[in-house]
């Protein structure tokens, strides 16, 4: 029998969470799994639990209810104009499961009281494994100064040494859940952290899925180098509004996002460029997104060439199906008892844990390999 | 010690011809190998014949000089300034081995002259192996309506039943040459013309290289497939001046073109997308290419999203450095006694040869599978 | 007293008609001008009718419920959601208006049944003046070969000699409507029609709206020109799907479109340019339409620059606003007993009537100081 | 007799003056004056003075001969192969006539040297009029804290008070030349500076010449303004290279180019607008320069729809017509005996001294109604 599953969301009322849901109980309805990519072929025969069978719950600060949510992106055109009545039972189900993300006098107290709401969710709902994915706004860069297990226990003890994102990781280890980082927060990124995943024997991934302008650079780059022809400047720029727009307005979380979209780029090109890369919040595009990125390159014998591209896309749109793929993959992570950082996830991240592959072809194959190991 | 070999060029004094000579001279004065794929790492432990020591020559229908056709390309912005002063030796030799295409009553005769312009070549200049390459300019889609070597052989002494790229296979494989063909033309299409090469025990290749918008697509393509996002049209412009352009411009040399282009995008996708692609003749345009494609996506559930991109490059400068690794890599499969079709070199081409595989980073594995297996 | 104003749209079921009367009643209920020119503060004070107060009839061959074809546009994001059930008295209204193209043994049985169409319109809802706008489907070009009104109308009383646009317009004439060609169809082209016109002592306007790509050139066009900069080749791709893209996929109704396309830019220019203008029917793009333009153009000492754009639109919604515009300017022109061609309309025109006046600016001006001149 | 019109640049060695210098030249023996608006028949009549009379001259802080700067620019494509040869003589002439900026104690000395040097190359050249135009690097924002000239006055002669644009300014006028501004500098910002050019009875004229995005956007900016189109954001992003490029890269100056290119935005549109503008330095483009600008408007009923170009220019070859263009029209208006503001030269600024019409056609139209006026 196959196991029961429970994607559990940090920012579980935003844009990415609520399309997830939607979009779950859409493809429960019948609509075609348009960007999920463990829907195809190499996928089939792994085991992966069934889509219409996961069960969602999540912390988020607000309490805005599911259905607002789901009508605000059809309005905008996110989902499609129907669907809130259609899918009123699926919301209604995943509502319940949704809590209010506590508050604690310090964070040793905060981690244990979010892990309880994850335990009572696997209980309430029978579940054999929770998989935990952050898709809340992403946070400024943030240093951890902490690099011991128990000096780091001892602090959480008498106050609040970390971000958001490490105590969503923390409670969720030790809840026995799976964590998969969709941002570029700091979340998995210090050690400390880690150790603590590996010491609860839990699996762990990300950063920062690549969804559009990224998702586009990590074959063209490839395509440089293969044909060894030189790139002298890469520049980018990103007008997005919405949420995200306004979260990344604030130019140090932009900077969480700058960092992890530049990484790849050297990576791949095995040599810096010059260029910029610009995220613009443009209000009025709401849920939308437009990069535009100019490549300037060189053939033979140093002529000047260039190749530009405009890329228009709804990012939570992109989002959801990945997130969906991810909560399967990371749900095969579990009952395979894999421990510690899961570095054939790469395909869905700009900042791939403990990875320096960025071409999306050679991320692919080890995706399809890892699944298709056992 | 390393074989000697000749590179035979149909259309040698063409525009990629010119640039390939030049450039291959310019290498050997200290210029970095810009775009030429076999001078990277993964090339280097397979004994690949070194481009200084090539030796140029080939057949034209026109005796402008080289030096001409070089000062032509600089003017142009095509070759760098200064250019023709530092090679001038080199195409000096260079012209002494290149001749008038010959004339002849029927096409067996002319296929006799050419093959004997080919081994006087490769006798006065000493030649291990002799590699032909078809630079000459694209010509209309032919249907040869013969397809038993004997009937064939009959009708070449009695008239001109072949289109000239096919003719130009022909003499290759009666001088003991191997042939690839850089263009959409018949050449090597017809399964008779292939009987006669695997007869003479010779190699052969192509077709129609993919140095611009093609490109791009071989590696746009895979990206939506892998990431299961439906395709639902592909449009493409293409603004092209020059010889190429002229010659496009007569609408049945395009649909040769087209054919080729086309026929990868069905394969990269699975299925038919809606769309069409043009090519245009601007004048103005010079040696300068100018591609634009509108790709129409959709993603979770529906939401139709958008791609384009614009590519700006000059063809020939693109394309000379392939020309060279073709060379190269022919000469490695005569060593390797390799006779038929090279399904490896599909890296290269629009239409690979006994190939359905167009996706960049997959040729690229099999071409270098093919190089180091050895 | 405001005189009462009847619209008379042939091709009245189709996108733009029904987007303008749906339009015309969204503003009824508040909704902003957005795109009606006349609505600016240039024209207050010239006395032109409320658009809340219009009338709409109209001819087409097909009976599809206006309220089904606004379902359609809402769907496919034309129509703002919702607006269906906010509008459906005004479109009931409407619908009791519209008429199903009669059918007639020769062409002047069939002038004068339409004619009657447009006279029970002007009865039935006690109008002062009709004004007819015609928006059908392009058609073809078509050589018309009279040029004598006596001559005609004995053609017509024994055949059908004239295409549809032609017949429309003489029907407008013969019921006392002013009539103003949106497409770039035959109707008021040739000299015989508009001699007919004057006969009746009404006003014609046209032809070609332009709303899209060729807007944008009509304010490029003149800046190349006031800065002196030599314009090389200019060339377009449009993609359009839905209905308007399926009749331009005929090649023959393409070569109207394009005829008036191309025809301002040589005169805004001052020379002709290289360049070709596609237009491709695209089923999935629906009511949206692509256009890119690719200019190559030259600084001081003949340095080659150039500009490319790319318009992403909506057809039928930036057609509808100005088919309100100029009804309400026909209008005008009957209250000013206004006889034979309007060329102060020329601001909306692809291929304005009796003008080589092609910059918008200009065109601007020019239609101000009419509205203003009384 | 015509006149004798001496042209004194503030910035000679640089690439816009240098481009200037060499273009008259190149004129003069018969390159067409492509991108010179002068040329044309709408001025034909007003007596400009020739550009093959114009004699050059000017200050630089470097010493770099001009010979050598022509030559970097014919190396890096802005100026046409074999241009050095060709112009010798009148490089050598203009070379003569170029004076290091000089150093002094206080301001009041430096201006008195400055001026000097202008009265000595009229005096040398015999010239009837001077005209000094500012083609120097752009500078940060600065408040001048001045508003009496006496009180100027006196701070002049004890320190160094001004940014070198004003000092310039003042030197033109106490040489009795009249000043106009290239560049958004802070120069006759100050309304002390234009009560001083007053005082002597000079033009001037600024600010900021529009060559590239900025000339688009204000044909652009009016389209949508004349059909009624609401513009809910406009971003830009400007990459370029080579000197201009490095100076912009310094954010400080980058911030007196982006006000001068906002302001017209908000005044063409009639109102703010969402969107940002960036001024990427991106040193391999050298002296070109591309921008991108995406404009997200709507239509009829609120339907969003978007325009985006691409502008990919060389600014010295667009700003060097202009150059001559504003040399000729200030020689007469010194002719005219102007004196104060020259507000018709707005045609060629993005921040036009005394007015607040940025719509290129207005623009022209006031420019040649000024010209033609006497």
């Amino acid at each position: 029998m196959r196991p029961r599953v429970g994607v559990w969301l940090f920012g579980a009322r935003g844009s990415v969470a609520t399309t997830t849901v939607a979009g779950a109980a859409a493809l429960a309805h019948g609509a075609p799994p348009a960007g999920v990519v463990t829907a195809g072929p190499a996928f089939s025969g792994a085991g992966l639990v069934p889509i219409e069978s996961l069960v969602f719950g999540g912390h988020d600060v607000t309490d805005t209810p599911l259905s607002k949510q789901v009508e605000r992106l059809v309005a905008g055109g996110v989902l499609p104009p129907g669907l809130d009545g259609l899918i009123a039972a699926e919301l209604a189900a995943a509502e319940r499961n949704l809590v209010v993300l506590p508050v604690a006098a310090d964070q040793a107290e905060l981690i244990s009281r979010m892990a309880e709401d994850l335990r009572a969710f696997r209980l309430r709902n029978d579940l054999d494994h929770v998989v935990a994915i952050n898709v809340a706004s992403t946070e400024p860069p943030y240093e951890v100064p902490y690099d011991d297990l128990a000096v780091l226990r001892e602090a959480l003890r008498s106050g609040n040494p970390l971000p958001g994102s490490c105590v969503a990781a923390l409670a969720a280890f030790e809840a026995g859940a799976s964590f998969v980082d969709f941002t570029p927060s700091t979340s998995i990124r210090p050690q400390v952290i880690r150790d603590w995943a590996v010491e609860r024997g839990m699996p762990f991934g990300g950063q920062d899925a690549k969804t559009g302008e990224t998702l586009v650079k990590s074959v063209l780059a490839p395509m440089f180098t293969a044909r060894a022809l030189p790139v002298h400047a890469w520049s980018g720029t990103n007008l997005l509004g919405g949420g995200d727009g306004a979260t990344l307005a604030d130019p140090r979380a932009a900077e969480s996002k700058n960092v992890s979209k530049e990484r790849g780029l050297a990576d791949m090109l095995g040599s810096d460029v010059a260029g910029q890369v610009h995220i613009d919040y443009v209000d009025p595009l709401g849920d939308w997104k437009t990069a535009w990125d100019h490549i300037l390159f060189s053939g033979f014998l140093g002529v000047r060439m260039t190749l530009q591209f405009t890329w228009q896309g709804c990012d939570s749109a992109l989002a959801a199906p990945l997130v969906l793929d991810l909560a399967r993959l990371s749900a095969l992570a579990l009952e395979r008892s894999h421990v510690g950082a899961m570095p054939f996830l790469g395909f869905y991240f700009k900042d791939p844990i403990n990875s320096t592959e960025h071409s999306l072809t050679t991320q692919y194959d080890a995706l399809v390999r890892w699944v298709q190991s056992c």
